[in-house]
């Protein structure tokens, strides 16, 4: 696929944001029902599928947002994976899932395999899938043991985009470098097992950097010559696309984009019953933005 | 409730493990069927309730296992903290969620908040719910807000019972202590707020703090005079008794201790047909062995 930008629109579809057309129906003075408010998601989210498709290569779902609302929600979370694997998008569960030995093997499975279950028919998984790493290597080594055999991906969060995260991950060790650099060189050293590193010379496990920490961008690039980034928080969050090039490497490869709300919810700011038209508009304009940041 | 010590029973059922008269039916030449696999997983896990619920006040779902088997795992999941509660069991959600913003207030209504959907029948969730802190405390406030409105509680992770969480966990800091103990530091600022500490002096923001660790442990018990620490990894995993004193204060209160499978699976090292009468020997026994070291 050449859409002519490494970006990626992030679904973060919040029930009471969706466009008022696909809440009827679904809204009580209670609240919607979980199995309402879960097509409802589902709905919009195909609905921004078919709008950015032409202009971005890949997406990345949130799973909280579809949790919130239990079983029902899953269902529809899975069920938008598949559909937008089967439209050729390239998919990022964003699950953050971390847990140590058999239990990290079991989130591998139900959060990055292709399922394979007779009674819920042939699905297709995410194409990569976010991890935490606080637990450390062996408690990511099941989600790559998965990821290595189903030839897909993994991003383990390294730099968060919440102003919070500085308490933790800017703490200094003792040598200098912060605790991000540190979970940097983590990831660096466990994805560079040549099982794990493609002809691209990009290891199959991946970072998240944020882009609102501009300041910290250049040395976890640095620290991880072989990850592609996941750079989340452009747009709403305050991520400014001159604050980007420090992700990419000289060759102008090694990231992917993020931006959420500021696409998904395009409609909110041009009014209007073309709630689609608003969608692809700021999805093309957003990946513009990054394709002429990334111009010689 | 007085079952005599501060123990927890982790029910992390893999449904290869299960006793054989529970997967009659469901196993096929591919495997069993989702829905087949949840529903075993389902009636074995009530099957450890009803065993184990004389002995011990508190059991930790694995939601990773459940997970596994995608929605209809979930639904299996949800049910279960459901009669767990029912049964008058503390019951703690062990998914160890962790994301920023809105995302994070998702992951709190739907893993720890009581569902209230008009669909899915009345339920009741978790009591508390592991978190994962690496993302900082602005992450954090979303499940602490929702706690503190349902009056539930939350452990984040802090130390695992991993071997190799000591990659980054032990990583020293520039003051001299570990990202552990820093770790261990923010969530005792953030849990010393005064609508979060009840009447017995504790905070409902906890810690897990691995019992595989026990030389980190006075340091970490030191750090989080509020934090009540969930500890697990006895057993199995490896943790002894002797070890655990330092989880406690000298008054013997502050921490619950854990054990899954040496208890759950204790019918594999017996044999025979009661598999329930082997999982309530070891529950037994497990309570025992905490009692007697808690003992003056």
């Amino acid at each position: 696929m050449q859409t002519g930008a490494p970006v990626c629109v992030g679904i973060d579809p919040v029930y009471e944001r969706l466009p008022r057309s696909l809440r009827a129906g679904a809204d009580s003075a209670d609240g919607p029902d979980a199995r309402d408010a879960a097509d409802a998601l589902l709905k919009f989210s195909l609905g921004v599928l078919d709008a950015v498709r032409e202009h971005v290569p890949c997406i990345k779902i949130q799973s909280a947002c579809f949790e919130r609302y239990l079983w029902p929600g899953v269902e529809a979370y899975h069920k938008l994976v598949h559909e937008a694997r089967q439209r050729g998008l390239i998919v990022i569960g964003d699950a953050k899932r971390g847990d140590i030995g058999i239990s990290a093997a079991h989130y591998a499975a139900g959060c990055l395999a292709d399922p394979a279950f007779a009674d819920l028919g042939t699905m297709l998984g995410p194409d990569a899938l976010t991890i935490n790493a606080y637990l450390g290597p062996d408690a990511i080594k099941p989600f790559i043991d998965l990821a290595t055999e189903q030839g897909k991906g993994l991003f383990a969060l390294v730099r968060t985009s919440n102003p919070g995260s500085d308490t933790l991950q800017s703490a200094k060790l003792d040598d200098g470098q912060t605790v991000a650099q540190a979970t940097a060189r983590m990831l660096a050293d466990l994805g560079a097992a040549p099982r794990l590193v493609g002809r691209s010379g990009y290891s199959l496990l991946g970072a998240v950097v944020g882009a609102t920490k501009p300041d910290d961008i250049a040395a976890l690039r640095d620290a991880m010559p072989q990850q592609i980034l996941l750079v989340p928080g452009f747009g709403a969050q305050g991520g400014q696309a001159q604050d980007l090039k420090a992700c990419f490497k000289p060759d102008r490869t090694g990231a992917v984009i993020t931006a959420s709300r500021s696409v998904i919810y395009a409609y909110e700011k041009t009014g209007g019953d073309n709630w689609q038209g608003a969608v692809e508009s700021a999805a093309k304009q957003f990946k513009e933005q990054v394709a002429s940041m990334l111009r010689p």
